[in-house]
């Protein structure tokens, strides 16, 4: 590996989380060692839980959010998570340990300034260049933008919830 | 499965196969049975085809296409080749083997018109109703918008070849 990677998937369509999971899958095939984080605890992600063990070693699948919402009772707590999380994710890159990280839904603690963007940003500048890193969610700040090797933008053309049909199994979770 | 949806991936931006592939990730952490049709041959397709061993049974990949590019000397082979990999696709589509078919790079057989963008269209229009498909490529045209579920357009914001860095192991290919 020459040079480690920055690479940012945002915009509210359909795919930024899909597409880091499909370079999960492709990198695994490399016998990379690949760690996941995801920031914001959600319901929709049996599937890659159990496609995850299939790759024992290879891959650390880690849910560290603690599920917030614009309903959350307890921002306080929602932020005292996200922190952690976010040393966690740091511990993770500078371990040495893995060639991939990624660091789904990141952009939403910035933008619900939960951790500070100048914190975050700063410290993906400078992470080990031995090492890629992909960033998943929307409205990725300017920052983080201009520090980026590849930036995604994932544009909502068309959706079915549009038309009324539920999220699918297998598909969507 | 309550109803089949049609799901493209398209625009310039990367991410679109990527995606295609994570969707895959996904269905199989469910054990759905997947097909995935790469009809152009590329070099950078390493990392997923030692990925796919490990679901055994449940992911079939086949790489039908010629390795179409603007350099082809012979253009009618090629042509031949990208419609005997439509018909299998179709076959592969109606034999109820599958849970999920994704037909990767199927809009340039349509932009290059190797293969009737009617026929396509209308042909996915009625798929088996217990399957999910996506298609991937750009220039996705408007019928086949129409048509679909979910589009998602990835636009490239900023990509690292712009700064001289080449392809990477494990990321791209």
């Amino acid at each position: 590996m020459k040079k480690g990677l920055l690479m940012v998937y945002t915009g509210k369509g359909k795919g930024k989380t899909t597409a880091a999971l499909g370079m999960i899958f492709r990198a695994l095939g490399h016998g990379f060692k690949v760690c996941m984080i995801q920031f914001i605890k959600g319901a929709w992600r049996y599937g890659e839980l159990i496609s995850a063990k299939r790759f024992g070693e290879l891959l650390d699948l880690h849910v560290l959010g603690k599920g917030f919402t614009w309903k959350s009772k307890d921002i306080e707590k929602d932020v005292q998570a996200a922190r952690e999380a976010w040393r966690f994710a740091k511990e993770s890159i500078n371990s040495g340990k893995y060639q991939l990280v990624v660091l789904d839904e990141l952009t939403y603690l910035m933008k619900y300034k939960m951790v500070d963007e100048d914190e975050i940003v700063g410290f993906l500048k400078s992470h080990p260049k031995d090492l890629h890193i992909v960033v998943t969610g929307r409205d990725a700040p300017e920052s983080l933008v201009k520090i980026a090797d590849l930036v995604t933008e994932m544009q909502e053309i068309k959706h079915h919830y549009h038309s009324g049909i539920k999220a699918q199994k297998g598909i969507e979770y």
